[in-house]
């Protein structure tokens, strides 16, 4: 059995996951937590970038969510997860490496501002960054996203591609943090989220980590 | 015809180049240089990250130079820059991220210091900074790559492929800088940088950024 490094509440580890779900193949989960056991030798024998996710297939092994996503999608044909065009490859290989470049920062700093810091570390949120990050940086990104949504369906068709796939798990971090896509400014975007959070390999993700989620927020009730 | 951004002489860039060349695929080459131009409207327009390369192919807008080198494959399938089986192709774009997110920093740092800042920007060489990127951050880098090196022919077989290429560009990069792999130390790693260099794609990509090579070691002298 395939085993997956990370902790899944971590959006890159969602990644990963989705793709098993919608590739309905079972595997081992390590919940390695970012932070210190990263940079252990242990770990950076598996993943020398000191980064979850990563996957281990009997002796491969490789990191990075999109990689790993191509990878299932060409062990396991099957409910493929790329679409066909060479066009529509290269635009959704880029919208899934746009998603962890530009999105994922701006997710994390609402996630760890609003709900992993005030909540498990103890922390006040630092609201300035978060305005910051909510009023002026999310944006422009958003802008990107939605002149590339479509009104029906997902990014590239019927189904959940990579691209589908990056998008809805950073935006699901932010989600944690209190923070969801305005419909009235981004109403093709927010559609699609919608539509993503019903998909059943979505919904069972967010199943998975609910034991997760819930025991972070009931540290901040402590 | 296709539209390359981005200066010739980056590492990511030259990725980009010699897959056309290794395609036989000419393109168009808007020579943009790091810096405020990169986050000007209408660069932003082309590639919302601020980074090069990006690919103008008609209507279709990439970046990033593993996206770049599979859409050239895909579009031109002769000489394939990917190898066939599943494993082999997610090692093989593990290898690629791993030389854009390790090695490149660590090269561009010896370029930067040893080449491009006492040449052309006047700046003294951080010596204390080469030696510790020279002495301590590159060799656990080169030793990765050393054990995935064959002893003969390329990553994954006769020619050259994305995880080559990437690693090809940055070494190269730092070989501007006056840094070449020690072959007593990585002499797997030396010896594929050395067919590697005599590739007719990647000697055709040096050749044509000779003359921005030679304008900034002619800087160094005035």
């Amino acid at each position: 059995m395939m085993k997956l490094h990370g902790a899944m509440i971590s959006p890159n580890v969602r990644k990963a996951i989705i793709g098993f779900n919608i590739k309905g193949v079972e595997f081992e989960a390590n919940n390695i937590v970012p932070g210190p056991d990263l940079k252990k030798p242990e770990y950076l024998a598996i993943n020398p970038l000191g980064l979850i996710p990563a996957l281990q297939d009997g002796d491969l092994t490789v990191g990075d969510s999109n990689i790993i996503l191509q990878y299932l999608d060409e062990k396991y044909p099957e409910h493929p997860l790329m679409p066909e065009d060479p066009r529509d490859r290269a635009e959704c290989r880029w919208i899934a490496e746009y998603a962890g470049s530009a999105l994922f920062p701006l997710c994390f700093v609402v996630f760890r501002q609003n709900f992993v810091g005030p909540n498990f570390f103890k922390e006040p949120t630092d609201q300035a960054l978060v305005d910051e990050t909510v009023n002026e940086k999310l944006p422009p990104v958003l802008d990107y996203l939605e002149a590339r949504t479509p009104d029906i369906g997902f990014l590239f068709g019927a189904d959940l591609t990579i691209a589908d796939i990056s998008v809805l798990a950073m935006l699901i971090t932010a989600a944690y943090g209190s923070y969801s896509v305005d419909g009235t400014r981004w109403p093709k975007l927010a559609a699609f989220v919608s539509r993503g959070l019903e998909h059943p390999a979505v919904a069972q993700a967010l199943q998975a980590e609910k034991q997760m989620v819930e025991m972070i927020r009931a540290a901040g009730q402590n």
